[in-house]
């Protein structure tokens, strides 16, 4: 074949001139199937080699380990001292003058009665903290978890008509959550929580804010409901204008303090404690002024005691199991992101690592149990979260202080919430899902990724106009297309040669690199797998032909070599091989030689184990793009 | 900060020797929005660049371009000549000879009667011949897709008890399958057939073979009923023998010619006329013997004349019209598939190209047209394209030939198929299918990629031991699987220096590459998006992790410099670039710095964008890892 002989020839000159050394591309040593399985497995399931420890230990340490690996409190706590409790204390007893009041607005959100807030403040934190490795997330209801439930609830049991039904589908759900969540951790498949992006998380959020605080606003403006006649006097009869006044006034100042603690970060205690001000002075205000005879709606009735069991209100038959199931697996995978986000988050800031399939452990053992003891979904919440770090917390006591003081909340105080206005608890509600409303967030994200803006805008959009799940829908598959579109539509480059070097680059990012005459380089920027095999031959193919047509005119030579580099093709298979040949085929007719230049370990294996190798002659694979060029444009090279 | 003064120092140093000469990273030209987004759209949707034959052109000329790209037809047949007819008669004769035993045989796996195996070898190959531009395709039904088909149908209607129903959902099925595909096609989806696996279909293939044969078991034994009773007398009591003589000894004719056409390719004719020739001998045989009054089975009725009508059969409307959506999704899909893959095959031996999407807007509409003129879904044959380019067609006039055939059988001979055993029927799809099982493309996937063959053996036996749909769908799962594997733990290596060069390669593949003191190189090998971006960070803290403590006996200096060579890193997402801070953050505690080796131009923009190479430094991102090795380690590079 006159192509073959013609780059024998090209060797046998360089040969002649003083030949510039060059490295043969190596056979990486052979790993037989077994091996590469585990290591794949391990690599997926264990990324974060947690056996590491174990290694080399005797048994009975490694029985220890084991059992601290699940209760992390016996490793740290074994250094807990008294300073570190100091910070906990403070930590603690701020996170639980935020938490309260949150709560009783959170459970409100969920369609349950104030009481399940409190009580999801007490037994779930106390349980993370045994289990748990963050040292700064605080456990509890949030706000997203708590619209999102209600939202899926309600498409099957109308609260107001059958609460108790409504009240067992909310702990059946919970109770799936945590099984999922187990599950998922227990299996190490904690990734796929990986596949939600951050920016559509950004426009869920978002979008999960003003839902919450545009139907807030109708407790804050004490509508009882929404009148249907669009005539001013109506609309305006069905306000209470006690109740908007006692709203307005106190939202204002929650924000205030929000904003006094946002300027000055020392000053972090005053929002945290501005809600159960609120708290304390409207329940005061209404109980002195009997507000509640003019029509000012307040929580009327709250129980008194700690959480009763719960297991035999969880469906474990009929036909709401199977949508417990449902609701459980969505309202669980956001509690989880959530969670997550914030443990990788605070562990990031304080330089330690936490294992996120550990952390879904023991947030879902927290659920489970949670159900059991009346408790719905309890997850990180993120403000608190913030709160708890600023306070100094040092450990997860900070959680033990905080569910300690919802005991004696639940045990001794609860009555005296009687008088407490709803309008304050749409005010505390609404000044805390501000904070999800992330702008900075979502202009960093346009200007960094517009395809990232787009899943969050449109998660957003769903969120707000159509419905939570609808938002949710949209987030998961916007990020989702965004991986179909990476696998399917890799990048491919032309590449020319960066003057006085042997260094190769992007043409259209560096436009003073030149292309070598009479060859062809292009580089292919991703695994060739057969989501995108297809592609990148006739990109590669696409890529020539505009190449030749550019050349018609000019009197340079015609391509007579195409170099593949292949440093990013980390991996090929079948289909990829397949389209190597295809390709080779092709160029083989146009009288075109093949080149690869640096195929990886795992490629070159393949390219062996296909023959490809053979049928492309282990002469056009070389190390680097210059060694190639060098071969096949010996002359170019000198000049 | 100490390690930012440190760089500046090293830097100085080696200008104060004689530097050796370093490129800088460039700034790639900016895009705005708007060119960005269009750029990605049209390599998303418009790959092949299939408007470029458009670019200036006046309107007129435009207009009939337009017409051709929709009609294929008036561009090669101006040129089409006498010589080139005698080739596609030739195949078309042949591939008739082939198909019409065949269609006969699938439109009784489908569950319909025979004749609308050949209505849909009539209709559907003339419409593809006006519109489809691949030359060597066969068009008409297969197998796979009537099994598919059936099994579909069955789920909803029992053929048997409701045969009008049945067939009018199959029609149905056929609308819609037609619809998608030209849905796909128009809209420029066609990318999205990619994403089901060359090993799945293997699998899926082979196991639909198997299944396919041992239903045709039955007939070819002449069994009725499969009888309950085990004894091995009421057994054969069920079989007859002259049909199990009959069909065996003409299967074994079968396998023979196709065996003997194998061995020579020049006497591909043989076992393309060979399903003809059972046919016309048994069925002179069984009317000569009146075999059929001693229980051999017979075909018995077959409608003479074209086509009728089947508008008013489409279920419009009704419960049956969103299942007759399903099915067609499916089994639309499915036959798209195996078009789209002969189609592609035999451009790539013919060397010419064919766009996929245009391809399915042409099978889209035969499917459509079909569903009218009481065809079922047809697509491209395997097995009857490779005779048709065998027996050197040139055109798509051979299926128009072929439809003639056809057309000529059903207004004449049909009643001749009266006395046609089922034996020799079954004996037919038997043969006929043992092509799809591809035993060495199952060997090569083995040896090539693991992974892969898992897709395929999963698909094969979830099509033998459970159904067809089970089997498909374990098919498509797999193949998603190993695409979220591949975005979410891609492939990590640590770099050392080839001897006698500046080129830095994996030391896993090349043992000789020496690792740099104080220095560890990490290449990350995919785009950082999302899904991988807290793996990548974690991953990267672990190898350092690994190093630290393997230097940690040894006198060696500690690593100073972490450089992460990006070229593989074609894109980063919000999420990477969080996760770069992060890391970046975390070696800063560790007192090691972060370098950034050779970032591509997406890259560099949105570093920029986000502030964080203000963060890193510009001076700690380098165009080679040679190059930051130089400023990193100087005093190495001169050892």
């Amino acid at each position: 074949m006159s192509s073959r002989i013609s780059i024998e020839n090209a060797q046998w000159e360089a040969a002649a001139h003083p030949p510039p050394y060059i490295h043969k591309v190596g056979k990486p040593p052979k790993k037989n199937f077994v091996e590469e399985f585990t290591a794949t497995m391990r690599e997926t399931l264990f990324p974060d080699d947690p056996l590491r420890q174990f290694k080399d230990q005797p048994w009975s340490r490694k029985l220890f380990l084991g059992i601290q690996t699940v209760f992390p409190i016996l490793h740290w706590g074994r250094h807990y001292s008294l300073g570190m409790f100091k910070g906990d204390l403070i930590a603690g007893l701020t996170i639980a003058s935020l938490c309260i009041p949150q709560d009783i607005g959170y459970a409100k959100l969920a369609g349950l009665d104030p009481q399940y807030g409190l009580y999801s403040s007490f037994v779930p934190p106390l349980i993370y903290a045994f289990m748990g490795s963050s040292r700064d997330i605080a456990i509890g209801p949030v706000a997203v978890v708590s619209l999102l439930l209600a939202t899926l609830l309600e498409n099957e049991i109308d609260s107001k008509k059958n609460p108790h039904d409504y009240r067992r589908l909310a702990f059946t759900a919970t109770f799936f959550a945590g099984i999922i969540q187990f599950a998922l951790g227990f299996f190490r498949l904690g990734f796929l929580i990986d596949f939600l992006s951050h920016a559509a998380i950004v426009g869920f959020m978002a979008g999960a804010a003003v839902t919450i605080a545009l139907q807030q606003l109708k407790s804050l403006l004490g509508v009882k409901n929404f009148t249907k006649n669009t005539d001013i006097v109506s609309v305006l009869r069905s306000w209470n204008v006690q109740t908007i006044l006692i709203g307005i006034s106190f939202l204002a100042f929650l924000l205030l303090a929000k904003f006094i603690g946002k300027k000055n970060k020392k000053l972090f205690w005053i929002p945290a404690i501005a809600p159960l001000i609120s708290i304390i002075v409207s329940t005061f205000f209404v109980y002195i002024t009997r507000a509640d005879k003019k029509g000012v709606g307040i929580v009327r009735h709250i129980n008194q005691g700690v959480n009763p069991s719960s297991v035999n209100e969880i469906f474990f038959a009929g036909s709401y199991l199977s949508k417990g199931f449902r609701i459980g697996l969505v309202a669980g995978m956001v509690a989880l992101t959530e969670a997550v986000a914030i443990g990788r988050t605070f562990a990031a800031m304080g330089d330690y690592s936490i294992d996120g399939n550990k952390e879904m452990i023991a947030l879902g053992t927290m659920n489970i149990i949670g159900s059991m003891t009346s408790c719905y979904i309890a997850t990180g919440s993120f403000s608190r979260s913030a709160v708890n770090f600023m306070a100094g917390c040092n450990t997860a006591v900070s959680n033990i202080v905080m569910s300690g003081v919802v005991l004696l909340t639940l045990e001794l105080i609860t009555p005296l919430f009687k008088y407490t206005p709803n309008a304050i608890l749409a005010s505390i509600v609404i000044s805390a899902v501000a904070g999800l409303f992330d702008f900075q967030a979502a202009l960093l994200i346009w200007k960094i990724d517009k395809f990232d803006f787009i899943a969050c805008i449109g998660a957003f959009f769903g969120v707000v106009f159509i419905s939570v799940e609808i938002g949710l829908l949209i987030a998961v598959s916007i990020s989702f297309a965004k991986i179909l579109l990476q696998v399917t539509r890799p990048r491919t480059a032309v590449l020319g040669r960066l003057p006085r070097s042997t260094v190769y680059r992007n043409i259209s990012h560096y436009p003073e690199a030149a292309k070598v005459p009479g060859v062809l380089i292009v580089r292919v920027d991703s695994a060739i797998y057969f989501s995108n095999s297809n592609y990148i031959k006739e990109r590669i193919l696409r890529w020539l032909a505009d190449e030749e047509e550019h050349l018609k005119g000019s009197h340079q030579p015609g391509i007579q070599f195409l170099i593949v580099e292949m440093s990013p093709v980390t991996d090929i298979d079948t289909s990829g091989i397949q389209a190597l040949e295809e390709l080779h085929r092709s160029l083989e007719k146009r009288e075109v030689q093949l080149v690869l230049a640096n195929p990886g370990p795992v490629v070159i294996d393949k390219l062996h184990a296909s023959k490809l190798a053979d049928l492309l002659g282990e002469e056009h694979i070389f190390l680097t793009v210059a060694d190639a060029v060098t071969i096949c444009a010996p002359k170019n090279e000198e000049a």
